[in-house]
């Protein structure tokens, strides 16, 4: 219905257990008309960031994810990724992302993300937020955040756009990821009362 | 040594990786005289905290440590108890004890110390502290922590040895749990340079 109106439209989600290719069809699926360029989301603004700053991952992330991280140098890591692992989420996996961080002389840690937890059919789950807090006490760091609500996050999805903050306008249900990250930006921004709203 | 001189002596370990008595029979092995009675450590504090508040425990612990809380009621919990629970912190685990906690009216989460890490023979490890905070950040609580460097741990230490603060000097590597949480207690401290010291 947007897109009939003649308005320009860019989904940002915080999805980091599937590539854009998978959520777009999942989206399509369900009857939305929407494409992969139409998606801002966290595994591709990182993968910006790392290429900027020269660094080569080590992931933490969803095994669905890894395929985003294609293009990305991973050999003789200088930082760590950590998105919305789920399973991946072991004791094993954890060690092993910490001493690596550990061991670098400043250890840089980006984070998909900064969700506490979300619901499953099967109950409510711990998300990316939880065990990047846990990094970064036994780090001593502090974690960059790729995707909602950081600024810049908005930012690529308005040059995704090609239009100024002033005339864009954020639809979400989350107060301080989707409403909060947007007014931040400049952007109007509008809470709808579905998804985890209570 | 300290023994042979007359003074008494009490032993305050973090250690949550074994019942107490377990721990005795390490360092008797290792050549310590030493007695269950001289020993301090967060699970019998704990036991004690949890008796008085009328707390019944979810315990996310290590193997070894469960028998420290036989005496304890376990069923429907209204509070959950976090230690160094090493190859217990699966997934699966943790979700289960932050559902716990999120579905209390007012989350109680104990944990047994905050370190951040500590090293064993294959490598450095998480410790309890890290996933203390993947907890807090989740439930948006503060963990109430049992162990050194908690004022009340030492405390508990001293009326085991009959002895005021001012006469009682705390013996440790670390800084902050050992010389830091002596000092907050009105004790005299002396810090070795063995151990985790560097």
């Amino acid at each position: 219905r947007i897109k009939a109106s003649g308005l320009k439209l860019q989904l940002c989600t915080n999805e980091t257990q599937a590539t854009r290719e998978n959520f777009v069809k999942k989206l399509r699926a369900m009857g939305f008309d929407i494409s992969v360029a139409e998606v801002t989301a966290p595994a591709p603004a990182a993968c910006r960031l790392l290429k900027e700053r020269g660094l080569r991952p080590h992931l933490l992330v969803h095994d669905d994810l890894v395929p985003e991280f294609a293009e990305v140098d991973k050999t003789n890591p200088n930082c760590v990724v950590l998105g919305d692992a789920a399973e991946n989420f072991t004791y094993a996996n954890l060690n092993e992302a910490f001493r690596l961080l550990i061991g670098m002389e400043k250890p840089v840690l980006i984070s998909l993300g900064k969700g506490r937890y979300y619901k499953e059919t099967d109950g409510l789950k711990l998300d990316v937020g939880a065990y990047m807090k846990a990094l970064e006490y036994a780090c001593d760091v502090q974690a960059e955040v790729v995707g909602k609500p950081a600024k810049r996050f908005f930012e690529s999805a308005l040059a995704e756009l090609g239009v100024p903050a002033e005339q864009a306008i954020m639809i979400g249900d989350d107060i301080v990821n989707d409403v909060g990250g947007a007014q931040q930006c400049g952007m109007r921004a509008l809470q709808v009362r579905t998804g985890k709203y209570r």
